[in-house]
């Protein structure tokens, strides 16, 4: 058996989210279906973050083993050829037996793009959040880093969530404006489900002057997911991208930078 | 009778172009026919520009008249209500009754957005030209700068063209590199059928090392179409603004502003 990690990116909007499901079209089983085309042979997938229906991603990173050989290129532009062009794989490279994209994972990096404006865009909406009220980046920006380092973040997570616990680490939290859109920016060893939009949904309650900016340690304390903002829309969230041993020596950076020529320079 | 101007965006994709057609959904019907129910009487529309099928728009400037008196909001948000999410009034101006919106132009400016990447994109795909070859952005620009200035544009000019002949005054034309993407905006008293896909197309033959640079005036003044690039697809290519006198003090700049983060700063 070779065992391969693939970087892979898709338009979450196309897709009930990255796991597959019965009935309804999955990032998983498009790729699976993509890669047994190619291995003429039954693939299973495993990815690095399993994002919700709707949600973008420029950084997945997916693992597959085969028993079959293939020059490296099938499994990129081999596997492209049968994808529908919301799917792309960007790169492919072989990895030791027991590699898994979940597990070896250090980190994973979230963007979430918001466009305060008075009128919704027409164009490429569901890549974006909008709101027609103005915010306060600065006062997000200061309380999101009221959240750094390690806690039990149940405040923020999602009902049905399958992780043992709730303990996380949050490397970095960086909200900026770049006209014309603001950026969320985050960075955490793994996330819960629902995480980065429930960090979103309390910061914009902030941001648009509902709660001061010490009430997001309240709410990372009280460990209640009532205390928290709503759940922010997953038009604008994108998995950016994922970090592993330097030893592995994947490719470096989101594998597709036009989607987001925004928020392409580095923010955390 | 009262005439108003407004404000327009949309995601060319979803069209058969601005146009109205028999069959096809068009932006000018829609358009129409959401301006209809607000006034409960059918109103006809004349667009500054006639984008083509898969054409986006940030700056369209739409003109009509109608003989019942409504708020001026109702011409922004009542028409949006009624309007499919792919397209947007921005704002609504009272004008004189002889105002039409594209005698009155005094220069359109296009932008036309080419992702080069060994592979396509998965996300928004239909809002950028896409190749695998690298281009030379140098060539390309000094090639457009032959162009500049008033002539005969035959070379340029799509079969099908209405317009009495094909002299147009080009105004700027810079193309530049703005990662991931090369921007080539345009601006000109007024364009041909196709002809900033038929631009881009020609300087692509010079970015991918196939023409010299000279070869762009060879073009121009060959007035032949023949001899000209393919028409580029309409992907990438957006009615960034019109411009009209500064009496009408109509708002500046692209009315929208999300689809365009890596092209909004001004470049002709």
């Amino acid at each position: 058996m070779a065992r391969f990690a693939l970087g892979v990116s898709y338009q979450g909007d196309a897709f009930c989210g990255w796991q597959r499901q019965a009935e309804v079209p999955s990032v998983q089983f498009t790729l699976e279906q993509a890669l047994s085309k190619i291995a003429l042979n039954p693939i299973t997938t495993l990815a690095a973050g399993r994002t919700d229906k709707g949600v973008h991603a420029v950084g997945q990173v997916v693992t597959f083993s085969t028993p079959v050989q293939r020059p490296l290129e099938a499994w990129v532009k081999g596997v492209n050829t049968w994808l529908p062009p919301t799917i792309r794989v960007h790169w492919a490279k072989e990895v030791h037996e027991r590699f898994d994209a979940r597990r070896h994972a250090l980190w994973r990096q979230y963007r979430y793009v918001l466009y305060p404006s008075p009128i919704p865009p027409a164009i490429y909406r569901k890549g974006v959040t909008w709101t027609y009220r103005s915010v306060n980046v600065e006062a997000m920006h200061r309380a999101a880093q009221l959240w750094l380092g390690e806690h039990d973040f149940s405040a923020f997570r999602g009902a049905g969530c399958q992780a043992k616990h709730a303990r996380r680490n949050l490397m970095a939290f960086n909200i900026s404006y770049s006209e014309p859109v603001v950026v969320f920016s985050v960075k955490a060893n793994a996330f819960l489900l629902h995480m980065v939009r429930n960090f979103v949904g309390t910061l914009l309650k902030i941001g648009y002057g509902e709660a001061p900016i010490e009430w997001a340690l309240d709410v990372l304390h009280s460990q209640d997911r009532k205390l928290a903002g709503v759940t922010a829309p997953p038009n604008g969230l994108y998995l950016y991208r994922v970090g592993y041993p330097d030893e592995l020596n994947f490719p470096h950076g989101p594998h597709e930078k036009w989607a987001l020529p925004c928020i392409i320079n580095d923010r955390a």
